[in-house]
């Protein structure tokens, strides 16, 4: 069992690449993973939002976690989302993320289900009774339509149920009242991981303990290097860091806006770019995303040069 | 293949009755399907909001699509959802309802994933090409967080793409603004369904083709009575009837609202109320969702037999 | 003191014609007060939303109210918008409309401040103390960000507090539960206005007593035809004069949606017709709505010649 | 003219006194003035939310921007809200903030009006060019319901018509996405100030220049030692009197949640703790919002003591 300490530092979402025909491309995830390991990640998050989770078949979701817990060779943690709309569900993938090894897990509130705190009370507990490992909740209202209250997240923190928290809420206000409160309540090793890429930071200042950041697929050295200036205390490289990083992440504004809305913008420039670093083979994303078209392309190019990353392709 | 003209009427959303440990109850279910066929119902919705589609297995949806195929044996048609967040798992679900013999497929804007009108049109069109069956677009914002916009479905109506349209968006105005703009389209046997059971008389009035309320697994006969009466132009006969189904329809409000939200509320009222009447074995629902107590099983029994209905536990 | 009763039929909110400097336009409102008493309207619903009442000053409101009351002569009811974030206000505003002698005054949550429901029951009940006209609940969650509860509702109907709601939350549903929770508490010659132009005829079959359609500044005599048909139960009648209405409606798809959001397509739609028609001299609307270009007249001109209109420009 | 360079450090958005006959208490309010300049603030912002603005008459308005002009007496900056639904509205605030010696005025996006991008972008341009003194644009979408595009703030910042922005957005993301554009775009002397009271130190790190916290009212010096402590990139000393103000801000949380929502929540917490320190007389408040009672004043006065704050009564 995974200790929860070691949850900090940078954890990226794995993106899952696939081949033209849909399918996983297991050699390019396989580079995927040394490459974000060279990079000096802490940790990766498997199957999350960032990784088409809601996109592959279960099947596929397994051979993912198969591929990534073989690579990482145990050098890191392996987070696996186990992202489903109800706990029977979410169970499934509890049950299957544990015969495959992995060292912590991680669901969301509910979803589709239209639901509440009680129902979310509930199906965090039984998603964490059902398990040995470590739970992570994952809080991103942009895909689920409800925030974790913090009340609920203290109580769960305090009986154990949930080990940290992986926050793309959004909302920093919450977030900080959370730390607070985590102190307040002496609840110590608990993983407080920013999902926002752009202001990781002024999280870490705030009292995140790390970060999982989509474009640390496409830069992880810069990540870990931001990450360390904050853990020496070194603001100010955190901030230049971050700042650079700020525009690398300009890359998600590279397509059209008129034909492309979030998921397509995100994950296709995660993918444009691992493409052009020649660290995937094809730039293919799950319908009903498209991917990056030639001009859109271009524009990824530009602000990866920008940012002094080595173009391959 | 079913002639889409067929899809009026009353269109129940199949409750699925689970045994007492979270599996389908096959007897339960299949004297479900009957209490609704003697109830003169159209045809039935098997695998929507309200028959938890999101909270079973892939193997339970299978079986309950089994069951309710087989036990309609042709009377009325089956129409199927097939409700997953992106496309490709949607592609899954079609093939299986294809392979169970169903009569059309119901599909949703895709959810968790962000996505914009774009993508929501190619998930549709993609589901569409996907089968020979014709194919219903679900429009349930609440649940999934878009609305599918008018202009997207006049220009799939218009292509073949979609054969109509199951509307719980609870926006009467864009139900009225579609339905006139199918007749200036010239569009025809387009099935316009409500899903809100407490507005039918005036929705059919507005230009429903047909309804597809929750609420009628509890009282099937009445429905339809309120159906035939609109069909008629016996509009004080269809108010009459809706009016009783608004004051029956406070079963959702029976629950406990500090500890049971908008799933609970309803699916749990459905099945006790099934319970109550003799029709299932059980008033179990799946987690994260709770049954009724004892307090609030006695409300919803008052309320069914203020209804006239016959309550038999 | 208006009788609540008489609440009923067509009650337009009456548009506030502009000069081209952004004055009241004296005698266009005179005109129009005209246009609308011809059509056979039962009341004059003064400072609502398309009346732009929350652009205008207050000499302007003032004069507003003084023009209609005025013009209108005790022919019909004139029922004043007092529509101001913040209960202070609003009781000014009531002040003001009971001094120019109005029949009845409107008022909707409280907006910009963030409230809840206890909040919204004291601003209620404090607005129906301070005055000894009926005062009518405008429920507009487009504009103020919340909905007026039904058990607040039916709590203040119950005490007198409200003698009416104008419904513009586009939610039919609590609409209709409201419709039977009143005949339930036998709280009678309460005013059901639904102010949505589009679906007039389905909510007068769901029990409303009267409709506020912003359309009816620009087709009065369709608006009364509709609700006489249906007020004799013919509804055959008032449906097809709804598809005509809903048809002409359209005006306010003439602008350019990337130039023009809500306000300026609706307000800007009513004022780009009522000029055509010859019943106001300008067109003119308030920042920062814009008025309407040559191209989008030219669609609004084309709307009211299908619709039969008389175009005098 | 002030120059927009100087709107850095901590400007809290002053409270507005009231007895308890709802008038503006003018010795309570010059009270509070000295409390602040004594707690070393670098500026005033009258007529904010906290302010309750939108509760007051323009005759107490006036009062309040008269007191505080003439009770700070240049000291600092002071800037006025000029928050009003509509252009026309906010323009006579303008004129009466220009009149009465404010240093800056704020704006916010239109509410009430339903519009978007193009209008908010003619609203803007409208009060800017009004007015001789720099503008700032607020951006509070739990107020205004929309929130301000970075591309159009990007473009208004260019263009010289707005001198800064006061985020009350809860967006961090936007935030450094808008610090980093005004960067690119070599817009400097662009006032960054954040609202969100316990995020002041990250939003620093960020690249806020300063801070508009409601808590400020309570403990200026607070703020002030944070603002330092950032300014001489000692972030140990900003995050620990951070984390002690998080602490401090609890005092929102005594109100009873089933009868007190976010503005009397906030708001009364505000004046119920500087009542119980001695600067103001009265914890009154505006309807629809109610003063806390004494079991919620005996919660904010623990949290005042807890702080280390000198609790007079």
């Amino acid at each position: 069992m995974t200790d929860p300490l070691t949850l900090t530092g940078v954890i990226p979402p794995v993106v899952t690449p696939l081949t033209d025909d849909g399918e996983v491309d297991v050699a390019s995830l396989e580079r995927l993973v040394h490459h974000l390991l060279d990079g000096g990640v802490s940790g990766l998050f498997a199957l999350g939002s960032s990784g088409e989770t809601v996109f592959l078949t279960d099947p596929q979701r397994d051979q993912v976690l198969e591929v990534i817990v073989r690579s990482t060779a145990g050098a890191v943690p392996v987070i696996a989302g186990c992202i489903e709309p109800t706990t029977p569900r979410v169970l499934q993938r509890v049950r299957a993320a544990e015969r495959l090894g992995v060292d912590a897990i991680v669901a969301t509130a509910p979803f589709y289900a239209i639901v509440g705190p009680h129902e979310t009370e509930r199906h965090l507990r039984a998603v964490g009774a059902a398990s040995s490992l470590p739970l992570l909740a994952y809080d991103i209202p942009v895909c689920v339509g409800r925030k974790l209250p913090n009340d609920l997240l203290l109580q769960l923190a305090s009986d154990g149920v949930v080990a940290g928290v992986k926050d793309s809420s959004g909302d920093d206000v919450a977030f900080r009242q959370l730390v607070v409160g985590l102190q307040d309540e002496q609840i110590e090793d608990f993983a407080m991981l920013t999902g926002h890429e752009v202001v990781v930071d002024a999280m870490l200042l705030a009292g995140a303990t790390g970060s999982v950041p989509g474009l640390g697929n496409v830069d992880p050295h810069g990540y870990v290097r931001l990450h360390r200036g904050a853990a020496d205390s070194d603001w100010d490289t955190a901030h230049k860091e971050q700042e650079r990083l700020v525009r690398l992440f300009r890359i998600v504004d590279s397509a059209d806006p008129a034909t492309a809305a979030g998921a397509t913008r995100g994950i296709g420039a995660f993918k444009a770019a691992l493409h052009l670093l020649g660290v995937i083979d094809s730039p293919a994303v799950s319908l009903p995303m498209r991917r990056y078209d030639a001009d859109e392309t271009g524009r990824v190019r530009n602000q990866l040069e920008r940012a002094g990353l080595s173009v391959r392709r």
